[in-house]
C-alpha cells in the first residue's frame, strides 16, 4: 500500500460536478506538491462525457474500493457515507470541500472539512485556487464552468447563488466559451434517454437518503421531453419497484426535471408514496404530479421529503 | 421572536475556547453588519474568568434552550450535538467553526462549515478577520491567544500545530502580553480544585463521546499538584459511578494532567473499564494509570478510547 498517496473522489453515480470536483481537486492538490489522484465510483453520463470531451480531459479511473490502494482519502461534492465508496470506514478522510447537507458522517479526529451553501462544488474550489494563488488553465476552467452550468441548469435552479453565476461567468472568459451556447449543448447532451433501460433511468443520477429511521430514494433525469420519458411509465415502475424491494426503501421518488420549463414531474412508489404529496401539497395521480418551479433535489426535494417522512 | 438575530455559542461545560470563540464569533459577525449575541450553556471556569478578568470582557449571558428566542444559530468549538444545546434540533444551524472531529452532526439543508485541524477554534477565527479585512483589537486579540494557551496548554499539548503557535506569537503583541509569564499564569488560576466538590471537578470539562452503540464519558482537569486529586479518589469514584449509573456509561474516564510535567493520572470506571488499559496499553492499577504525555482528549484520549471500545 502506498501510504502517502492520497485518492480523490466524488459521490455514487458521479454527475459532471463530482466528476469535475474530483479532477480540479487533484490537480489543485498536485500543482501544491501532494502525490494525489482523481477516482471515480462509478459511469459517466452523457452530459459529464461531452464536458470533458469538449476539454480535452481523462475521465478518472474507476473504482470500487480504495483501502486496498491507499491510506488517506479527499471526497469532493459528497460527505454522506451512504454516497461514497463502500470501504470509506477502512480510510482516514483527511478532507472534505462540498455544498450538501451534512448527515451519516463522521470521523475519530479533527479533519479539513469545507462546506458552503453555493450552487457547484467547483465555485468552491476556484476560490480555493485564488487562496492558493494556484492559476486556473483553461481546461480547468472549462471543467469548472460545466460543473456551474450542470448542477444549476443554466442558473435556473434556486441553489444557484449569485457566488456561482460570477464564477461561471469569469470561468467562461478564461474557457473561452459562450456560456448559453455552450451550456445548452451540455445540457441537452445529458437528455439522450431513448437508448437507456428502464433501470439505467433510474440510476444515472440516484441518490439515497435516510429520513429518520426509513430509506428515501431519489432520482433524477434531465429532459426536453417530459412526455417522451412518462411514455414509459409500466417499464420505470417496474424497475423502482424492484429497487424498493431489493433496498427496503420507504419511499423511491423519480423527478423528471424539464430543463426548458425549469419544471419537474415526479413518479413515486413505496409504501410512503402518499406522504410526498403531503410534502409538496399536491395531489398524487397515478403515481405522478408535476412540481411547478421544482428543479432541485437538495434544496427542493429532500427538505420537502425529510420534513414530512422523517 | 426575533427572527433575524443569531446566537452563536461553544459547547456544554464551556472551557476558555469554547467562551472565547463565541465572544470572538459575534464580534466579527456583528462588524460585518449580523444581529448576534454571544451566549453560553454552562458556568465558566476560573481559568476563563481569569482571562476575561485580565482583558475586561464580559462573560456571555448563560441559556439553556435557544429555540424559545432565535430561528438561527452559529455553533463555534464544537459540532457533535449531545455536545450542544438541548433544543439544537428545533433551530436552523447557518454556521459552523470547529476545530474537532465530526460526529453526530446532521443537518437538513447545506450551511457554512469550516472545521480545520488545528489546535484551537481562535486560531481559524483569526484568518476568518485576516480574511474580512477586519482589524483584531487588543482586547479580543488578548481572548484568542488565552483560548490558544488554554487548549495547547502552552503549547505543549500534540493538538498544537505551528499555525496554532505562529497565531499566538502574533495575538501576544497585539494584546501586550509575555506569552509564558500571562499563560503560565492563566493555567494556574485554572486549577485551584481545593474548594470544589467531586461532583463539580468531574463535570468542570467533561465530554460525552458515543463510541459504537456505547457512551463514554471524558472529564478532564488540569493541575500541578496530582497528588492533591488522587487524594480525593473515594470521593471522585463515588461521584463518577453514580454519573455511570445515571446516563447508562460504558466507561468515564477522568484525566488529571499536570500542565508543568505535560503527562495525565487518569481514574477510570464503569464496565469498560478494562479496556481503557487496553486503549493505552498500560496496566490499570486500583483504577488508576499514568499516562506519559498525554494531555490532549481529542487528539490522544479519544482516538485510543474509539478504537478500543467504538
Amino acid at each position: 500500500m502506498s501510504n502517502d498517496k492520497i485518492l480523490v473522489f466524488g459521490h455514487k453515480n458521479p454527475d459532471t460536478d463530482t466528476i469535475c470536483s474530483a479532477l480540479i481537486y487533484a490537480d489543485l492538490k498536485s500543482k501544491l506538491g501532494g502525490n494525489v489522484e482523481a477516482v471515480r465510483l462509478g459511469e459517466i453520463n452523457e452530459e459529464t462525457a461531452f464536458a470533458l470531451n469538449y476539454f480535452n480531459a481523462e475521465k478518472p479511473r474507476l473504482v470500487n474500493t480504495v483501502s486496498d490502494e491507499v491510506a488517506e482519502v479527499a471526497l469532493v461534492d459528497h460527505n454522506e457515507f451512504q454516497q461514497s465508496v463502500d470501504d470509506i470506514e477502512n480510510v482516514k478522510i483527511i478532507e472534505v470541500v462540498d455544498h450538501h447537507r451534512i448527515a451519516n458522517f463522521q470521523t475519530k479526529e479533527p479533519l479539513h472539512f469545507r462546506v458552503e451553501p453555493v450552487g457547484c462544488t467547483t465555485t468552491i474550489l476556484r476560490k480555493m485556487y485564488q487562496e492558493n494563488n494556484v492559476e486556473i488553465t483553461k481546461q480547468f476552467a472549462g471543467l469548472m464552468v460545466s460543473a456551474i452550468i450542470s448542477d444549476s441548469l443554466l442558473f435556473k435552479s434556486p441553489t444557484c447563488t449569485e457566488e456561482d453565476v460570477q464564477a461561471a461567468k469569469s470561468l467562461a472568459e478564461i474557457a473561452e466559451i459562450n456560456l448559453d451556447e455552450y451550456g445548452l449543448e451540455m445540457l441537452k447532451a445529458g437528455t439522450k434517454l431513448e437508448n437507456r433501460s428502464a433501470e439505467e433511468i433510474i440510476s444515472i443520477d440516484s441518490k439515497e437518503f435516510p429520513m429518520g429511521d426509513k430509506l428515501v430514494e431519489v432520482a433524477q433525469v434531465n429532459t426536453v421531453d417530459v412526455a417522451e420519458v412518462l411514455a414509459r411509465k409500466d417499464e420505470l415502475a417496474a424497475a423502482m419497484n424492484r429497487t424498493i424491494e431489493e433496498k427496503g426503501l420507504e419511499v423511491f421518488v423519480l423527478a423528471i426535471t424539464d430543463i426548458l420549463e425549469g419544471d419537474s414531474t415526479i413518479l413515486t412508489y413505496g409504501a410512503g408514496a402518499a406522504k410526498v404529496g403531503e410534502a409538496f401539497d399536491v395531489a398524487i395521480t397515478e403515481d405522478t404530479a408535476l412540481l411547478k418551479g421544482v428543479v432541485s433535489r437538495k434544496k427542493q426535494i429532500i427538505p420537502a421529503l425529510t420534513k414530512a417522512i422523517g
